[in-house]
């Protein structure tokens, strides 16, 4: 935070302890002979440039007028109902246009929530290690976290959720760890949630990029089959988005959820920006309505599966000696804890951004800002050969840090 | 605010003091037969359509997978300079792009303001009435208010100021008053939030809509005039956006303000969206590129001044024995203020309603909720005729409203 040059008064507190990290991945990116393991980009050498441009000629000239308008808060209607039908049949249940709320990427469904359940030292009880997004969007509303653990029969009961405001998942692919939650584990979460009575936040983003193994049913699918008629009641709030199925660039999100959560989210979203981009959500339901996702998404798995691959054989030639991690079943990360003591890795960051290379250190994605023995490094955004050289700076990296270290 | 149908924990505390009122403007303008002089919307009729299509086809052809990309959280590059020449032009003084920040319409950068500037009960001095949407972003805030005089030696005095974290303005055809501000009353501002410290938000989406007189400089010329040279370092937060002057469909608006204050601005932004849309971002830069905000303007302002003076005249003769108003040079907006003491604008509403015709009541401009002595009536987005058949409405109304309350 840059220190302000007047004596003005000062900024909001929680900005004292915010990190630009992500503004950092979103720009590192741009930067020449720079090597980004660090964001989690998809590969824009396979955006559908082509069927964009036609998708929007086809969305101005249905629309008109109605594209270029401040729609209602809630979002674009045809796309609400496009997004409730396909969700209706994945869960084989009814949900209707009043649970799904249109977003700005699922970034915004985690901002609105922030403000609609958060009050000061309110308790979240989140996935550990937890998406930095998530921390960033509820850090100007001061919560205080509790450690998700995961286990069926694991350390959070219900008692441990009593008081807390929501649980907040990410069962796909996780970020930053790429694991994939079991069934088992989503319903008894699914559960203990209901039994304490709070909230059960499944952000969702990575649902498409499944690369090996098969999928598992949704934490909202779960709950729906238990109650099958009518507007969807249940206490889970799923966020879904196109950013990496298609292209972040329109900036198209969703939450679905019972129609009170949903609209005190539309009050938050009315207070956060009016309304979303009528064009970018008009131009997300011709590309849904012509099939484009389906079309798009086994193209790119084919490439971040080999990509993934590639990454991991590199690093288990050049890293292997100093992290280990799990191979993920699909998502962008690979999360490297260190199997040597000495390794700080807020400290190796520093060592890797001078060989050109960036990853996440482990700290983002801990509230207390305490993990230092891991990192994410993304593999969807560059080509093979590319994140071979990446393993391979950040390899030099290591040995450049734990030789100084010594 | 619907009730939870469950005994899941309350949502946050700032909700219950909410109000659903912009989000039904956005939805009433769908309903047959209803006359809305409620919002604040451009008249649809006159989008530049088809040079907006045009425009898309180039943005996608110059930029293409960069426009469907997550941008910097800073926005596109390209437009961010467009928006810093533009201004230096205007100001006669250089502003850089550490000066811009993009946002999804002015309306973000109230929220983004809010959360980097306000802790709970910290004070806002706010031209009174003040804009609906600004009390909405800072809701989830919660800050405490003072009215600002604009009064040149009025009652504001910079002791009033000093403790307060910022000024709110709309110097510019203000929502809801649509007055314009003099050019003696901005600069004893302006000196007075320099010597109280304290930062000056300009919030100008009205600039554009001058209907009659000249215009005046706006505050962050006036001082960037005194500061030639760097980057502007000055107290005044300047709040842009092309949805009045354009299309607001876009959601492409712009803060200019000192280099610190963007930089806090983007970690708010980055924890609120992550970026905006660089597809809607890279078509406005090709509207302003070729000149269609220059183009576009003298036709919706003829159009305008001829709904203003249509609505004005029907006022006068149907509700002229009710209320009282000053003819606005610009803007959106006449701000009719009641002139019999029995008429509470908020009971009004209800009759006004039943007669299919809505207006904003003063209490949405009022931090206490308790301004009930006038109403915001719009008259851009409706023809002159559905205008004139509006105010007869409201007159109907109004007559029906005072003869159940004697």
């Amino acid at each position: 935070m840059a220190s302000s040059t007047t004596s003005r008064p000062a900024f909001s507190r929680w900005l004292s302890a915010s990190n630009d990290i992500t503004q950092q991945f979103l720009s590192i990116g741009a930067q020449p002979d720079f090597i980004s393991l660090a964001g989690g980009l998809p590969a824009a050498e396979f955006y559908p440039n082509a069927a964009i441009s036609e998708a929007m000629e086809r969305a101005l000239s249905r629309w008109g007028s109605k594209a270029l308008e401040y729609g209602p808060v809630e979002g674009f209607l045809p796309l609400r109902q496009h997004i409730a039908e396909r969700m209706s049949r994945q869960a084989v249940r009814s949900f209707t246009t009043d649970n799904v709320l249109l977003t700005v990427g699922a970034m915004q469904g985690l901002d609105l929530l922030g403000k609609v359940l958060i009050d000061p030292h309110e308790r979240v009880v989140a996935q550990f290690p937890t998406y930095v997004g998530a921390l960033d969007a509820w850090r100007p509303r001061s919560p205080s976290y509790q450690a998700l653990d995961w286990d069926v029969d694991g350390a959070t009961t219900a008692d441990a959720l009593r008081g807390a405001k929501f649980i907040y998942t990410v069962p796909n692919y996780s970020n930053p760890t790429g694991a994939l939650v079991s069934i088992a584990a989503r319903q008894a979460l699914l559960e203990k949630a209901m039994e304490a009575g709070i909230w059960l936040v499944e952000d969702d983003p990575y649902l498409a990029l499944q690369l090996d193994g098969t999928a598992v049913p949704s934490m909202l699918e779960l709950h729906g089959r238990m109650e099958k008629t009518g507007s969807y009641q249940g206490p889970v709030i799923y966020l879904g988005t196109l950013s990496k199925s298609l292209v972040p660039g329109l900036r198209v999100g969703w939450a679905i959820a019972s129609p009170d959560m949903i609209q005190a989210l539309v009050l938050a979203k009315q207070s956060a920006d009016l309304s979303g981009s009528m064009l970018t959500q008009a131009l997300a339901l011709e590309l849904l309505e012509a099939g484009l996702e389906e079309a798009h998404v086994p193209e790119i798995v084919r490439h971040y599966r080999s990509r993934r691959d590639a990454l991991c054989a590199a690093a288990a030639t050049e890293l292997g000696e100093w992290f280990e991690w799990e191979m993920p079943p699909g998502g962008m990360f690979v999360w490297m804890r260190s199997r040597h003591p000495a390794i700080d890795t807020d400290a190796l960051y520093g060592f890797a951004l001078s060989e050109k290379v960036a990853f996440v250190p482990g700290s983002a994605f801990d509230p207390a800002g305490k993990l230092r023995s891991a990192m994410r490094v993304n593999f969807t955004r560059n080509a093979p050969a590319v994140l071979e050289e990446g393993i391979a700076r950040l390899a030099v990296a290591t040995r450049r840090y734990l030789g100084s270290n010594c």
